[in-house]
């Protein structure tokens, strides 16, 4: 850790800080400079932020030398993490297509849905049950009933479902119908329900929030895996930024930079971050061409009577397409579909 | 509602939309243009928000002509409402000054900052007692024993307090220990802690999220309005932009834009709306300026040495400068302090 | 264009606006609806403009139906434009590699680069004499020495050369050096240097700005081609957002949505979207996989030594390594490299 | 300068670099630390800028001590700078005032909105004559016209008057013209504009950039005090975020920021910086409130037909209104309206 102090600190006034580091068990350096004098502190940086200086009268600047999370990293942990979601592969040679539609509305949308994404080659099953909405006047998803439903069409197609959970108090009534679970970017920050998940032995896929840094997303990662679960999936799904052609701001150059910095799978959800049904099979192939382990998309039957997010839910068939002009990037990358 | 349908388009084709619209009890228009043709819905926009077109393939665009709120708003509710935190007013002619730690950290912290503040003239106490924090690795509050502490204090100084809650099911714990709750910036769209909230009778001090539209935040006030608790105050806490010298841009066209728009009381933050220490008392004298019905500002009896918010906490004697510099411009307005 | 009006407007208050829009020779409406009265004007949306209504008392919001870009636009001319720099063809079959240093800084430097990038399969060389830096202490460019080298490289190795104008009055004299102009991100909006780039006959690269919208990118290239010269290429850049990981956030999404709406050829820049040399390749991936016609690359000879952006430069080893990977993307998608 | 290498770098590795700084005439330190390796670099940061260490392959991160700009600092110039437009002083005891219309489009118009203001108390006129405008359809401004009746409406007022330049070239011919010139936030980073400016002796108000950070602002008026002209008055007028209920979001943390920072004066334009009529005179108190030295405010005779910017155009009578709202803030913080 570097310690700018303001300027015309003597010596004298930075003493007392220099203790504090050295009571710390750190290392504490004086680098006095032209015009200021500057501080280090040799240690563990998670043992350091413990010194509390950043509300220290003298401190004008304070600058990290490690990053602040330490599980999640590829320094710590080198080598790739797998995530078996049921008996889907996310992070290895394969790239993982989870599909379904934004909210499970009844037995057959969610059939017929299904069936259609598993025909195209979709290998995991998506749909909400609970759904956080921006204005109380809209649809809140079927809550229980869409678990039921989630599970029952997952078993008749033996295919692998994922649904979002907004609350630690449901976790344990969603682990009963679901193979996954999905933290939405709008609880990326929720510790509550962080911690709860990093109890439990599902995986998880977390969505980097809205207005998240990437720093954020795999602090929240460690969150959960600090308290026991590994088995996390990074999920890109678009920032909020100035420019509202599309929905979000697809922030693909996530991928790479998670990739290079964590050992956990990411994913993207091109659906979300483009909010415009005719860009998401262009960034479907963006994704995996970057690096990307897989994507989550919204399919519905019907989009034109969607109850929620129908103007970037796919057809069925241009899923087809999707899937047929994401083959051919997929293999050149030396991976399957 | 004004629905743009693609080029091209025909009235045979437009003709089932129209239906949509006729079945839902409104009246539907149909407008050709020279380069588009335009539908008209005219009825209540929230009943239209159930057509769920905008995933319609023939749709191009859709325009709302009506705010997507209504009970929050003043076209609904033409007089300011006016919030009482214990015996405090929070939307009259007064302007009301909540100030304390950021977090509560030990019984003498908490006593001795809260008797500086109250000498200094605040008229209420704040202090986190759950912390939400971005790194696993941070103090994350006392918790309950936070809440108890607080309650002493606010019971010594006969000063009502105000304190966070991150979920529902803390709701009744600390409703015991507090005469008003907030909602910090991460949970503004947490709906199930803002129904849960609206169940109850405790004012609700509402902070804005980060990345959310002013739209979203009277929104995120409908859903608690809706559930029958009417005693919300909006709080403008700092958006997050590109701007790093500061930790948030503190959003003051937010004051005026709220006020305008909407019946309850609007305070400012200007303790993280700028995070640097000193920019919290000339940006206190301009929420008041703009119109805001009080600030929220975090004071520590020794910023130091604070587990949290070090940096943006203010000495006891700088808060009283604050209040000096204040006092003026608010009487200015023809307000009081 | 749709006007709606503010609450209680009459229909005698309406009436000047209905005569001001037939005065321009377009088509008025009155449409009263439940809560208010909105107003249309059928006619060329480029001519209701002109309207100026947007300041007048009664109105409350104005939606424009038609896109305010006319000649740029898809609907205007549907097939590709295909751009050519020098004899490299940009927006047909082939993807393009436009590559080079940053600055040019000597002739040695820029000899041995363009001849790296050459022999890795670039088919353009890119270099800056005029260096526009935030910094007035930062290397500010060789001037029209630079313009010299660079001409000297391109005949040499029978390579055009694309270099950035950075006013008006500087046009001539690159012109005969460059086969191509770029302008860059601080002046898409220096409208007296597009309106000159539009009445000349290089074809000219437009970088989107840092924080503008595609609609304005748009406008930008309409400003140079109503002047005559249809010659333009667009590219993404990156935009400024919250995210400080990387040194701009590189908006695919703008990729296939400029393709979609405008017949310009689009290309990308991975290294100022991403500004650190690790996601350069993956990027580039990802440019071509959603459509780009082509990328433009910062490649040092040594970026140790480089005396701008040296962070995001590749080595020219690196640079190979960035073409072998983007070929097998380039032929899945049945173009060329 | 603090530089942090890469994982795993030895001594050797190290010493090249700490040889480049030496070789600078700045003195290197050699610091390892547990997990990485830390070199700092003592001396001036300007001339350390010129290491080009940015770029090394082995260079994890670099973290500058002192800020990047000079004589604009108030380390350097620790006294306010009076800027004087005609006889009207900028950043003394005074609150200035400058107002007019956003286009000069007529004599009558400009001589109306003029006197108008200035009976209302306005020190200073602003309209302008050249016109950036996003479309290449809208009004461009009427260019030397309107240079010239601006100058006759401020001789026959005795009004001193400001406008935009938005080309080197054009800078003779509006100093004749105008007592100051504008620096529009398109152009911020119009380095050739700002070179030129600063060999002009009349007062320069540079605008933020609508993406600019504050230290970015400060360096562009670094590039125009390097050249030797001092009387450069700094403008918030917002920035570009997600919000879209405003026009920009009026970013008034810059004031006491950059007041802290810079010696030079500050001025807010409120009108740009809300785009909205009806937030323009509490956006100006708030300015007022927060320490700025003046505001810069559209006012039209007309709104309701004016050829640019008539929804954030106050009417007369509302810039009245304005001026007596704001006196007693700006007499309750001891200055002069």
């Amino acid at each position: 850790m570097i310690i700018v102090l303001k300027p015309n600190t003597t010596r004298e006034e930075a003493e007392p800080i220099l203790k504090r580091i050295e009571d710390l068990g750190c290392k504490p350096l004086y680098l006095p400079g032209t015009e200021r004098v500057v501080l280090g502190a040799i240690g563990d940086e998670r043992v350091l932020d413990s010194l509390h200086l950043e509300g220290h009268p003298l401190v004008e600047q304070i600058h990290q030398v490690l990053s602040p999370y330490k599980l999640v990293s590829r320094e710590f942990h080198p080598h790739d993490t797998l995530v078996r979601i049921g008996d889907v592969p996310v992070g290895g040679q394969g790239f993982a297509v989870i599909a379904g539609p934004c909210s499970v509305e009844s037995q057959e949308q969610l059939h017929q849905t299904a069936e259609a994404v598993q025909k195209a080659g979709a290998h995991c099953l998506r749909g909400g049950a609970y759904k956080p909405r921006t204005s109380p006047y809209s649809f809140q998803g079927l809550g229980e009933a869409g678990l039921e439903l989630l599970q029952g069409v997952s078993n008749a197609l033996s295919m692998p479902v994922i649904t979002e959970v907004v609350e630690a108090a449901d976790i344990d009534r969603v682990i009963e119908h679901a193979d996954a679970l999905q933290v939405g970017a709008r609880n990326m920050q929720n510790y509550r329900l962080l911690k709860a998940l990093g109890q439990c032995d599902k995986p998880v896929l977390l969505k980097r929030g809205m207005s998240a840094e990437l720093k954020e997303l795999l602090l929240a990662a460690e969150h959960i895996v600090a308290q026991g679960n590994g088995n996390v999936i990074l999920c890109e799904r678009g920032i909020r930024t100035f420019e509202t052609a599309t929905r979000n701001t697809l922030d693909l150059n996530a991928v790479p930079y998670l990739k290079q910095r964590s050992h956990l799978p990411v994913v993207v959800d091109p659906s979300h971050g483009t909010g415009l049904r005719d860009l998401v099979a262009p960034m479907s192939r963006a994704a995996a061409a970057c690096g990307a382990d897989g994507i989550i998309v919204e399919v519905h039957c019907d989009p034109s009577v969607a109850l929620s997010d129908g103007q970037q839910s796919l057809y069925p068939e241009q899923f087809k397409e999707l899937m047929d002009g994401l083959r051919p990037i997929v293999e050149a990358l030396g991976r399957t579909l």
